[in-house]
């Protein structure tokens, strides 16, 4: 597979512009007194289905022809993305399939089957879904949208940055969070090009510094089954990811599970808004003081987390 | 002590304009769905301090002359008033001087000790509290700034509505707490002056419902000592509260405990954003669909609560 480019962002900018939000981006006076940086938060907590997830699934869901798209689309994925790809089927009126673990949180099964998509239940073994997955897609003729190692999901993920260096210029750095690395990678390609001297770092817990490792060891290393809070990351690279992001991101930085939960809480209660703990990694880095830099732009990848129980709750 | 009326809030917006923030007025549409209402949220738990207090706060301790002002400012409060008050007082560069009762929770004390304020504790009754504040103000000769009954204070509270008619014209109705009913006094004057048509209706816990049961009665009826999640709304209503509401504020409305602990989670999770009990009353108004409205304003009065428990957790 080829690279995403700037054209493929500037592509789904025009495809995804009337379905999803233009979030805001917000600035804290104390988060910048605490972090000795000005920090401007693009806020994807905001967005449709509670995620950036949704600007990739709706960029993949109308690049289909009318043929194809007619026919649906499928995923594996216990995430947002399961979420977000149904959202989209539904806003074109096709049919979405979703197969999930029959273990994945019901808060998560409510999401995707109340946007209308069909759920394939699965054991929890990555053989057990790819199988599943196959005979839908098999049984269906839908078309298979990876969650992050897909060309049109990088590059609808990469919308959010290209807004955020329009709303706030001159940036001399954007974080966002690894996991996959969708979302880092369709950013490090919208930054590069509208703000060149905008260098682009991943955050990644150090639980699951899968993407760290693999950089350094210039081959993709799995992640195994990593224990980290921040659950949208737990996730390994993929071929394409693993690409853009060796070419065109500067550094992967790590945090601690600590550092994850202080900087969430630190949102929820100096910002009043809600980010789940896989949003909070970047503003973690700025927490650490290991980066000397003035002016950052943070994206809050998301919202979605089970409000029953709270990371700093025992 | 005369009413104040829509003059006041003017002067009021030019005072606090260069403190407090323009705060946003969010919609959200599957509340919208749920409510069957376009309701257009101000966002005061986005505000300086958290709560929409610091409008009041600021409007009094910016009207004091230079020789008054220095000799600082007082007041009783176990809540965000409190707080407010400590902050404007340090944008003016005075003395602060808090009666709080020696119970009060410690995340309220750390507040206003953090925004630098004397905190003089006293025992957790009436009697005990209004003789230390008076013992205060004799030794300091420091202005007392009643949490609501004050008119500088209601017309302060006022320019939060004013905002909202601004950016969200022709309401039907705008909704918003009732506790002293220093927020929605100002309220009632700002909509009032600028959109005549636009009702003002009051909300409130049943379980605290004395500014209910005070029109009805037609004299003021102590709240007790109201067992109600939503700790900003216990107290009870001022004599000048009580006049102006009686004048201008068309109804009166009670929710559960219930609809509150609701309403809340219900803006948490659909709207990612952080509001307290007490700002979910109106939004549980609207929840119980007992109003035939089209569009409604609603005041989403402050965004600080204690995160180690949240109401929906046992």
């Amino acid at each position: 597979m080829t690279q995403p480019d700037f054209s493929d962002i500037e592509k789904a900018r025009d495809r995804v512009r009337d379905f999803v939000h233009r979030t805001p981006v917000l600035t804290c006076r104390s988060i910048d007194e605490m972090t000795g940086v000005s920090v401007f938060f693009k806020c994807e907590n905001f967005q449709k289905a509670g995620a950036f997830k949704i600007r990739g699934a709706c960029n993949a869901v109308f690049s289909l022809s009318e043929e194809a798209a007619r026919r649906g689309v499928a995923t594996h994925s216990s995430g947002n993305h399961a979420a977000a790809l149904a959202l989209a089927a539904r806003w074109r009126s096709v049919p979405a399939y979703v197969v999930m673990p029959e273990n994945a949180p019901q808060i998560k099964k409510a999401a995707v089957a109340g946007y209308g998509a069909s759920i394939f239940f699965c054991k929890p073994t990555l053989e057990a879904r790819e199988e599943t997955l196959a005979r839908v897609v098999a049984s269906t003729g839908a078309a298979f949208v990876h969650p992050y190692n897909d060309v049109r999901v990088i590059a609808g993920q990469g919308t959010a940055a290209a807004e955020l260096c329009e709303d706030a210029p001159e940036l001399d750095a954007v974080i966002a969070p690894v996991g996959g690395g969708g979302l880092v990678s369709g950013t490090a390609i919208a930054v590069n090009a509208l703000s060149p001297r905008t260098t682009v770092i991943g955050a990644e817990p150090e639980q699951a510094d899968d993407a760290c490792r693999s950089l350094a060891a210039g081959e993709i290393l799995p992640a195994g089954n990593p224990h980290t809070i921040a659950d949208g990351l737990r996730t390994s690279l993929g071929t394409l990811t693993f690409a853009v992001i060796r070419e065109r991101v500067k550094q992967i930085m790590t945090v601690s599970e600590t550092g994850i939960v202080e900087a969430m809480r630190m949102v929820w209660e100096r910002m009043k808004i809600i980010i789940e703990p896989s949003a909070a990694v970047p503003l973690a880095v700025l927490l650490s003081r290991r980066v000397e830099l003035k002016r950052v732009g943070v994206i809050l990848s998301g919202g979605n987390l089970d409000l029953d129980r709270l990371p700093w709750q025992p």
